[in-house]
């Protein structure tokens, strides 16, 4: 896990150091929307998209410097989801990573408003870079399908409406291949958009990883809101009963829940087994999805 | 009036179109969300930016299909920040053409994602099209400085903090420049992006056109909100009045702001006398904005 620990650090110091330096250059005329949306942004958070997308995209050789845009950009899309999920209308949260929500620091509308923006600023960086023009007009594409109303947009609207209810495994898995997978889907897609000269099979396979450690990664979370602890987690233990959430421990149990996601975990690592790539750290990412505490 | 009337209708019917072509070929998997979107985006409405876009590019030359992207774009721009206007938390307001809002058609969670996905929608269609990559590129990079935390966003931003306060009229300017006139402006400007060989002067008259432009739009809403029928304006009159907004004619006086209103109307036609191209259509689209009941 060595690796993993300091490649994780480095890549989260080098996204948080290039978005207090994107906010120091570019100070908006609207001070308090531009605090929440920083507010939000870097309000801790594992980074896992943003790893996925520099982790993908060195193993393919693309240099740091070309992931960095679609690193904050998929970032910034994260950051406005729970902004707006954790809305009195959607979630209701009070508390995100141990620290009050953004409509709680601030205001709703605020936090409405932090959320707009910080999903404009995902399109605004994205266009801004000096990288080809197709190739950054692609990640603008892969982008806003994995976030609209074809991706994790759809995935929230499925999920407020199979609250309260039981739903089969089929929806329950595209609910979350929309709500969460979309984006770790897109962060590994967008790595390897910008490499050169991929192999469609390397895609394939790339596309059967994220895919399984998009719904593991889901999993993990649903059977964490059961076992983990709220000071680990950051947010109370047990939030998905009280909101009458569709889960996968409430569908198959918690045991059918860990048997499913060790299924995953062999899924992704499989996936990687077939990559002419240097894989172990993209694995050792896998093992600590399916292991973390938090 | 009667060029104006039939290309207003023309360009109205062209997006219309459009849009309901968009969406009986894209089915998203969330079918509520989808609805919400639609009910939003094709809610009425005078297709200003839309317009805006069109008549531009085509005075310039520029194909109507190549404008058919920006113009589609700027208006479910538009249509997201009504949506999100007229939230509880932030206008809280019912009505908005005459018709339930969004959040009252629908609810408030599905108001928030058919916003949230209508704004992905524009970067998704820009992404879309088979243009020359590095403008279609400069049109993404266009609106989104137009729409977030420089733009319309801020400006959404200043106007909840300028609420229930008397603000110089300096301040209310800027307030307005970004909350209705970037997105005014970028519509010229996307549309004069598009064009070939375009000399630099023709931008700046163009900008100067805009600014006008967009200004003359706020401070003719304004006057509405006063002495508007709100069977015609499809809002309760009063209602700047009764959200204590700051507004030109609570500045200035209803005289002082029709005053203002005519300069401005002057300024826009001047940038346009300065123009090397058949102005018609947007002098008369000037002259409607300034005289409009609706």
């Amino acid at each position: 896990m060595n690796q993993l620990v300091q490649q994780q650090k480095h890549y989260h110091q080098r996204l948080d150091g290039l978005l207090q330096q994107y906010f120091s250059q570019h100070v908006s005329p609207a001070a308090r929307l531009s605090e929440a949306m920083q507010y939000a942004l870097l309000n801790g958070g594992k980074r896992t998209r943003p790893f996925l997308v520099y982790a993908t995209g060195e193993m393919l050789n693309v240099p740091l410097t070309s992931l960095d845009a679609p690193a904050i950009a998929v970032e910034c899309i994260h950051a406005y989801s729970l902004i707006h999920d954790d809305l009195p209308a959607m979630d209701d949260d009070e508390l995100r990573r141990g620290n009050p929500t953004c409509h709680i620091a601030f205001d709703e509308a605020t936090a409405i408003l932090a959320g707009d923006a910080l999903q404009t600023l995902a399109f605004d960086i994205l266009s801004s870079t000096q990288n080809e023009p197709s190739k950054q007009l692609a990640l603008i594409n892969l982008l806003s399908r994995a976030s609209g109303h074809f991706g994790m947009c759809a995935g929230q609207s499925l999920d407020l409406l199979a609250t309260d209810k039981v739903i089969a495994q089929s929806d329950l898995q595209q609910l979350h291949s929309l709500k969460t997978g979309a984006l770790i889907k897109v962060s590994v897609s967008m790595a390897a958009t910008l490499a050169e000269n991929i192999d469609p099979v390397v895609l394939q396979h790339l596309d059967n990883f994220s895919a399984a450690l998009g719904l593991a990664f889901q999993v993990k979370d649903d059977i964490l809101d059961i076992e983990g602890d709220s000071e680990v987690i950051g947010k109370p233990q047990g939030s998905d009963l009280a909101h009458n959430k569709s889960t996968y421990p409430s569908l198959l149990g918690l045991q059918g829940a860990k048997t499913y996601l060790q299924q995953l975990h062999q899924q992704a690592l499989h996936a990687l087994d077939a990559l002419p790539y240097n894989t172990t750290l993209l694995r050792e990412f896998s093992d600590f999805v399916v292991n973390r505490h938090y």
